[in-house]
């Protein structure tokens, strides 16, 4: 996973587009159709807004509908394929399978016994079984992802970066426990660790230990830090901050972002970094 | 520190205890006082309740009264003492130092740059520079620290102990970074990592997770461990669980509690023994 383009990025066979909520897969779509490739949208039902795609041809399917899926990628002769964006909540009706469907069904549920990893893991050797290739945003659009450097106009300071490194040893020693995209450090020690909680929940429950003054950070000091763990698969399960990410931050009273190079999404990069100006924040990628 | 008691609790020499809030403080006077011991209770203002102590000799001081506090141990030929219990939260009229205090602001000007660790090295050394010797609560009382084994009548299944020993390991992984005093582990992963929040704070959102159905874990799963840091000072800052430790993990859906044995404060092993019997949790003690 490098920020260099790859084969998948600049050859003009047809990609299909898998899309989920947010913000990354319409601007990644828009990446993919601006570099001339020619883009199928399989939008996800309760999760994808269809009318965010712009002029990108567009489908939508229930989860259920995976043979109906199928049947259209291989009539548009599609091989090449990203799954980008969060998953609808599976409701009964959105996974009640069409017949077309049932026959993959015990693929699926046996990658649903091993949690949220293994599921991933699942669905890409699912697509791959079936012959198709899975590629990571980043290897369609790098520019999706944190560059090197300071992302808006604010840079971290020396102090800032020692405990960003720092942050990244911390997030790297409990790699393989399977833990840990995130941690928060301010006045020379750990103040926060993700595990199931979440990024963002783990900044509010910094910001609340502020507010309440259970815990006092100086001014310009207080980092979040974001790195995959190891053996993560980054083509379906990269860490990625977005607008909310920078907001939760300034509210928290944090300085700044450090982020791992390459290898976290931010999306919209101009955007985020308006927002990072606008909020007195750094976001710097660290190779 | 280990579960043998130490030369400090065979001899009969008089004993200070500088108390703060909490069971710990009273319970270490009753087992010092059992054994034969002439027992100086110094209770910090604000925190400790002078009513708790029985029939014990007791003063209450304010941190300001320091010089005081030291004049009247060395009156009694007092050497050896144990600083349990919470501190008071300090107010300007707690640390107003009388004339007799003004003489030690500087150590504690100095130890109190450096964060609640550097703190607490500061008071033990303090009090050594002075003479005295510090002892820990587990010196004193060995039968205050988690002894190998179950706790209470419940046993951790297998599953549940290799749940505990990964728990474990994790808290090693985390101790170079001088954070992870516990830690949360369920459905063969790390739930929640203690940073700066707090164990009860952790626990807490775990349940609220279990409890909106963000995170699922089932019947029999989901294990808290503690331990202490490596290098903490566990005469003055040794993990503890208590009453609201076991409530506080019922009440979030865990099965049970795994602790560094000889090494994590249970004060009232027998109180919590019961509790653990009447919460269906199993606590364990693990050499």
């Amino acid at each position: 996973m490098s920020a260099e383009p790859s084969a998948a990025a600049v050859n003009d066979r047809p990609l299909a587009i898998i899309a989920g909520a947010g913000d990354f897969p319409p601007h990644l779509a828009s990446l993919a159709v601006t570099s001339g490739r020619p883009v199928f949208i399989a939008a996800l039902e309760g999760a994808a807004d269809p009318s965010a795609f712009g002029s990108a041809e567009l489908r939508s399917y229930r989860l259920g509908q995976l043979g109906r899926l199928l049947e259209e990628l291989r009539r548009r002769e599609i091989v090449d394929l990203v799954l980008i964006g969060g998953l609808p909540r599976p409701s009964f009706a959105a996974l009640r399978p069409e017949a077309s469907t049932l026959k993959y069904l015990p693929h699926f549920a046996r990658a649903f016994r091993g949690g949220d990893d293994h599921l991933l893991r699942g669905v890409v050797s699912f697509f791959e079984g079936q012959g198709f290739a899975v590629h990571g945003p980043a290897d369609i659009a790098p520019q999706m992802t944190a560059q090197p450097g300071p992302l808006g106009r604010r840079q971290a300071s020396p102090e800032q970066r020692a405990l960003v490194a720092r942050g990244f040893e911390l997030l790297a020693a409990l790699s393989p426990f399977d833990v840990g995209q995130a941690a928060i450090l301010a006045d020379h020690r750990v103040i926060a660790i993700e595990a199931a909680e979440g990024t963002d929940a783990m900044i509010r429950r910094v910001g609340d230990m502020i507010a309440s003054g259970r815990l006092r950070i100086a001014k310009g000091d207080g980092v979040l830090v974001k790195a995959p763990k190891d053996g993560q698969d980054l083509r379906v399960d990269m860490p990625a901050i977005g607008s909310e990410t920078l907001r939760h931050v300034a509210a928290a009273g944090l300085a700044g972002i450090g982020l791992r190079a390459g290898r976290v999404l931010v999306g919209n990069a101009a955007g985020l970094a308006k927002l990072a100006d606008q909020s007195g924040l750094f976001v710097e990628g660290v190779a």
